[in-house]
C-alpha cells in the first residue's frame, strides 16, 4: 500500500489509497494577490497569520508556502522570504508544509528550516528541474510533488502526461527516491474550455493509481475556471477525483461546501472510520429553509491537524544524510 | 453504446454512458407516506399533482408512480389505482414514467395506459418474479429495472450481487430481451451500517457497466440512512456513482443540493455540453456571505422555474430497508 508520510513538528500525515482526503491550504500565495505580495515584501505577515489559522480551523491537513512575491532576482529575494514565511507559519500552526517555489535555492532554503518532514511543491519532467530538485528530495529524505508537464509544455494527450509522470518516477527511482515519495499532479485543465477535462482526469488518475502506484494531487480549482458558481463545480469534482483514486489536493480549505464534500468523501470511501467525522461536523446541522446546505457550525477539534496523526519524533527523521 | 430509450406522450429520453445523468422523481409514493396514501385511497390527487409538478420544474427527468397504498387485497385495488395515478401525471406532464409496483397485475394494467415508452420498476433475481415481468417486458417491448437480489435475499458479497445481476440479463436475453433494456439496481446499503457500502457501490457499478455493459440506477438516498445531514452525503455520493459508471438514480429531484451535484457531475463528466444548462442553470448565482452555496435563483428554462424543496420523503426510511 503507497504511503506518503509528511509532518510536522509534532505530528506525522500519512497521504495514502486508505487514508482520508489530504487537503493541502492553498492561500499562503502571493501569485494573483497583489496585496499579499505588498504586505510580505514590506514585512508585514499578519494576512499569512490569518491565512494559517483559518486554513488549519476550517479543516487543512497541511498548508502550501509559497512566497514569490516578485519576478525581479527572485534567486537572492525569495529564499529569505521563504524562510522567514514558513517559521512564522510553523510557530503558528503544527501541520506539515509543502514548500511551494520554482527557485531551486528558495527550497532549500525552506527545506533547512522546515520541521518534520515537508513536502516539496514542485518538480517537472524538464530535465532541468529534475537534475535540481531531484537531488535536494534524496539528500533531505522527503516527498516530492511531480507535476505531468515537461520541455514541450502540458500535452493535451493524457497518455503524454502519463508518459511524463513515468519518467519522473523512473528518474526519481535512479536518485534512490521511492516511488511512495512521488505525488504525481496530472494537471487539471478548464472544463470550461475542454470539455473532456474531467474525463482526462479520472482516467488518469485511476493509470496513476494502478499502474505507477503513487499518490496524486492537483491544483483542484482549475477545473472551473470561467464558470459561474464555481464553487458548485470545484464541489462535484472533489468526490469524482477521490472517486478514481486521488488522494490529496491544493485547494481552499476555507470553502464550506469544497470541504463539506470532502468529509462526506471520505465517509463515502471508507475512510472516515464510523462516520466519526462526518457525524461530530454535522451532529447539529440544520438545513437551511431552501434546503440548501449551510456551512457547519464548526470543525471538529484537531480534524485538520489530522485525525490519526500521531506523534513523531522531530525533524530529525528527515534530516539531511549527507 | 448502451442506450436504454424512455420516452413519454412526446419526448424520447435516452439513458447513456455520454449522456446527462437520468433522475428519476421518487416523490410519486406512499409507501411510508401514510397521509399521501390515505388522499389516494380517498380518491383524492391533490398531493400527486403538486409531487408531479414540482418534481419537474425542479429538473426530474422522468418520474416513478407508485400506487402501493394497502397490503390489504394490492391484486385487485392496486392496479386501478395505479392506473389512475398514471393518466392523472400523465395528463399533468410530459416526461416518461417508471411504472413502480410489486404487483404484477398493477404493472401490467399500468403498461396498457402508459404513454410512450416507460421503464418498468422492477423485476429481481427470484425466479417467480422473472417468469412473471420479463414476458410482459417482452410483450410491451419495454426497459426494466433489475434489482440485485433473489431468493435468498441481498447478499453483502458485491460479487454475489453481481451473479444475480448477471443472471437475470442472461434470462431477460431468453426473453428475446436485449441487455440495453436492462436497468440494473446493485442495491445500496447505508454508509453508516456497513462502512464498506461505498466502495462496495463503486466497484459493482464499474463491473456493471464493463463485463455487463448495461445501464444503473440505485435508490440514492438510501446510502446515508441514519447520518446527520444525510443531503450533504447524498450530495457527495452522486458525484462518485457517475464517475463509477452509474447513469441514473432513483431520488427527490427538490432538493438542490443533490441537483446541483447532478449538474455539475454532467459537467465533469461530458454530458453538458459546452457546460451549457450549467451555465443557464448558475450564470447569476450569487454565494452567500459565509461562502456556503445558496439554492439556484433559478433553474433553465428546460428545467422550469423553482424549486422548493423542503419536505422529505418518509419513503427515505423504506428504501434503507429495501
Amino acid at each position: 500500500m503507497t504511503r506518503t508520510v509528511v509532518a510536522s513538528a509534532s505530528k506525522e500525515i500519512v497521504i495514502g489509497f486508505d487514508q482520508p482526503f489530504c487537503v493541502i491550504g492553498e492561500r499562503i500565495n502571493p501569485t494573483g494577490r497583489k496585496k499579499l505580495a505588498a504586505e510580505m515584501e514590506a514585512g508585514n505577515f499578519e494576512t499569512v497569520k490569518k491565512d494559517a489559522l483559518e486554513q488549519v480551523a476550517a479543516g487543512a491537513t497541511m498548508l502550501d508556502v509559497n512566497a514569490g512575491v516578485t519576478a525581479v532576482n527572485p534567486n537572492e529575494t525569495e529564499p529569505p522570504l521563504l524562510v522567514q514565511t514558513m517559521e512564522i507559519v510553523q510557530e503558528l500552526v503544527d501541520v506539515p508544509l509543502s514548500i511551494d517555489s520554482s527557485v531551486t535555492a528558495a527550497i532549500e532554503a525552506g527545506l533547512q528550516v522546515a520541521k518534520g518532514r515537508p513536502l516539496v511543491n514542485s518538480v517537472t519532467g524538464e530535465e532541468e528541474k529534475l537534475e535540481a530538485i531531484l537531488p535536494l528530495i534524496k539528500k533531505y529524505d522527503v516527498p516530492v510533488v511531480a507535476i505531468s508537464n515537461d520541455e514541450t509544455g502540458i500535452s493535451e494527450d493524457p497518455d503524454v502526461r502519463f508518459a511524463v509522470a513515468r519518467k519522473i518516477v523512473e528518474r526519481a527511482a535512479d536518485h534512490g527516491i521511492p516511488a511512495h515519495d512521488i505525488v504525481v499532479d496530472p494537471l487539471v485543465m478548464p472544463i470550461g474550455a475542454m470539455g473532456t477535462a474531467g474525463q482526462q482526469v479520472f482516467a488518469l488518475l485511476r493509470r496513476l493509481r494502478e499502474e505507477l502506484k503513487v499518490n496524486t494531487t492537483c491544483g483542484l480549482s482549475n477545473i472551473s475556471f470561467g464558470l459561474p458558481h464555481r464553487h458548485g463545480v470545484n464541489a462535484a469534482f472533489i468526490p469524482m477525483v477521490i472517486a478514481s483514486g486521488m488522494t490529496s489536493a491544493i485547494m481552499n480549505p476555507c470553502r464550506p461546501q469544497e470541504m463539506e464534500m470532502v468529509r462526506a468523501a471520505n465517509v463515502l470511501s471508507g475512510a472516515d472510520a464510523n462516520c466519526m467525522t462526518w457525524i461530530k461536523t454535522y451532529k447539529d446541522h440544520v438545513p437551511s429553509a431552501a434546503g440548501a446546505p449551510q456551512a457547519a457550525s464548526a470543525a471538529p477539534a484537531g480534524e485538520g491537524a489530522g485525525s490519526g496523526g500521531r506523534r513523531r519524533g522531530g525533524r530529525e527523521a528527515r534530516r539531511a544524510r549527507g
